[in-house]
């Protein structure tokens, strides 16, 4: 019986991971978990579940949660909140697994101390390897355990790994679907509305991701983490577009074989993979090699996304300049939802923070949290620049 | 160093595994070969390589050549023949790894003799498998030492495999190329000419196996080989048709992940990856993923081609039901070579064969032989008696 902890149980990869628990109640256990604000769903989660410890974001949640949690009967499910609640449900000594799976850089801190608490880690939090992969990294090879990539390319690449050894890798191929601008012309770059750019073709996601995946942005990201993961240096790591996204990515070895992984574009999978590792158990996930018609492939235009160029130089360098990256893509994608930047002015807040950041070394999580919030303030200070130069602009048309 | 026999020296197998050692002179050492009846070749593979001992089909060409060398200075060289001259070559003390590539049933005896000596044998010849699979698998697991495939089919599931355990596979998938008459309509089958299913899209090869890929007896025979080798049943066999023949195979697992494999079509490849194993070795035989295009699959017709199903009910049964399956099929496809039988008769020939075969355990390779040759005279009569009804209706067209 493997028991689980869940940061961020209410999401999109929180659920999927429940329901996994759900289909194994032989295998998994549900130990511990830590949610947002949806006070609703928490609280479901918590009568169906009935974990040891339950965080919630904000103090004045938690406190109502447990005041429901007594009136159904529940007292004995210890409600806390905030940062260190989540670090306590990430390390709580019951806890084998940790999914790892907040959005953004409050993830950061507790999965580090699940991982310096000897936790074996399934990585969904996309942060936690751009921003402080080295560090993350680091402590799972001091602590001999494995860090699961849970998201379908690196996924893909720790199976096709399996293959081989790693100095027997020549080069980690990441598929991208190409986004909604696989085929649209250089030139109308600068006209893309906030609506075009959210109408993903293949998957609903949040609407940062999805951004990210019209800039290509996110495949940037994903080659910063298949560094770190991995251990290879950036120009091991190519991206392939695949429209179709049915092999989800692939390894490339020294003798020339490829490995590629093709599966169901359900999180289910590698969440269950995850779990599993180094096992594999039936599921009725299945993808019928009888239906598959047709892969395309191409190379990305890395002149049409340069997000994918600049998230190349961050990985190069490392430290700094990929918080740098991160966080002034997250600023640059808030202030063109907000219709306050164009398009083709994401990459430019970008690299214009990149460059003022100095290089620096990551020696602790509060260093990478304080690198965050000076990228924040600088990418922020580049966006209210490009706003005033080009507000006239705007006025004369 | 590793010290190689190969059996097939001057077939194109055999002419590829010295191509992959002259490429590695530090990890691979020629020890002693088996050829057949190309002397001029034979000659100028034992200047080049002093094996140890070299085997000739023929005893006559066995004296010239060993004149020959004499002459050269190389009569340190033993140059023996026949059957026990092979044997010889596949057991000699000083061989570590034997690749066994003469075609037919020839290469039967001193296939299983290497595997019995206990040497790491890479298997190109593809009757050991289908006609003897159950005796050459089980010695192989008596000795404790892998079969190592050579041929892109199972050699791509051999690397797939590694992504999980044998108890974590649901099923194999092997690519088909489908053949030249991938789109032909049925109802054109009988009207199929000699020189037309000789035209293979993809491939130069021998004669017979061209229209064993045409008949997709050939993708039949790989069915058989996968379940001796891989120890599955023919139900976890399956083919899907991949024109482009990129994707080599695939193995499906439990949880519902599929991996595949793919690379150049260069036989060095497999050879490479079979005398590495479970190494992996730098190549220059690189498969460039920026060159991917389009890729396409398709489940095979089995009304179409009836040789693949008959494939499946020969792998069901096992034992004299394969012999037969192989037997009739080369003798009808000589016949067929010949014109006289249709293309639609190669089939019938192959299961009127298998019927009238009682099924039957095969206890040793003599065994074996000796079912064999019980199914050509069979396959030779019923080959005859479809002459005879052909000639008249031949008459009157």
């Amino acid at each position: 019986m493997k028991r689980i902890a869940i940061l961020g149980s209410t999401g999109s990869i929180g659920r999927s991971t429940l329901s996994v628990v759900e289909s194994y109640p032989n295998l998994f256990q549900v130990s511990t978990l830590a949610a947002g604000n949806n006070a609703e769903l928490v609280f479901k989660q918590a009568v169906r579940w009935k974990p040891r410890v339950l965080s919630m974001a904000k103090e004045q949640d938690a406190a109502t949660l447990r005041a429901k949690l007594r009136s159904a009967g529940l007292s004995e499910i210890e409600v806390v909140d905030g940062a260190p609640g989540t670090v306590r449900v990430a390390t709580h000594p019951e806890v084998d697994f940790v999914v790892s799976a907040i959005v953004g850089v409050s993830g950061l801190e507790a999965t580090y101390e699940a991982v310096r608490a000897g936790k074996t880690v399934g990585l969904a939090n996309k942060e936690c390897l751009v921003v402080a992969g080295e560090l993350i990294t680091a402590e799972a090879r001091k602590q001999g355990k494995p860090l699961l990539p849970i998201d379908s390319e690196h996924n893909a690449v720790h199976q096709c790994l399996r293959g081989g050894r790693m100095d027997e890798v020549e080069r980690i191929w990441l598929t991208a679907s190409g986004g909604p601008f696989l085929k649209t012309p250089k030139s109308e770059f600068a006209l893309i509305t906030v609506q075009q750019a959210l109408n993903h073709p293949t998957w609903k996601m949040g609407k940062r991701i999805t951004i990210d995946s019209a800039t290509l942005m996110n495949k940037g990201f994903e080659v910063i983490e298949a560094c770190r993961l991995f251990h290879v240096p950036p120009d091991r790591v190519q991206v392939v577009v695949h429209p179709q996204s049915t092999i989800h990515s692939l390894v490339e070895f020294v003798d020339g074989s490829i490995l590629a992984q093709i599966s169901v574009t359900d999180m289910r999978l590698p969440i269950l993979y995850a779990l599993t590792y180094p096992d594999r158990i039936p599921s009725e996930l299945r993808f019928s090699i009888s239906d598959l018609r047709h892969l395309d492939f191409c190379p990305p235009d890395m002149a049409k996304f340069p997000c994918l160029a600049l998230a190349y130089e961050a990985a190069e360098v490392g430290g700094a300049k990929t918080i740098a990256l991160n966080a002034a893509d997250e600023i640059a994608v808030a202030a063109f939802l907000e219709e306050q930047i164009g398009f083709e002015d994401i990459p430019r807040i970008i690299e214009e923070t990149m460059a003022a950041t100095p290089a620096g070394h990551l020696e602790s999580i509060q260093k990478v949290l304080a690198l965050d919030t000076e990228a924040r303030l600088l990418a922020s200070e580049i966006v209210r620049q490009k706003r005033q130069k080009r507000s006239p602009i705007r006025a004369i048309s």
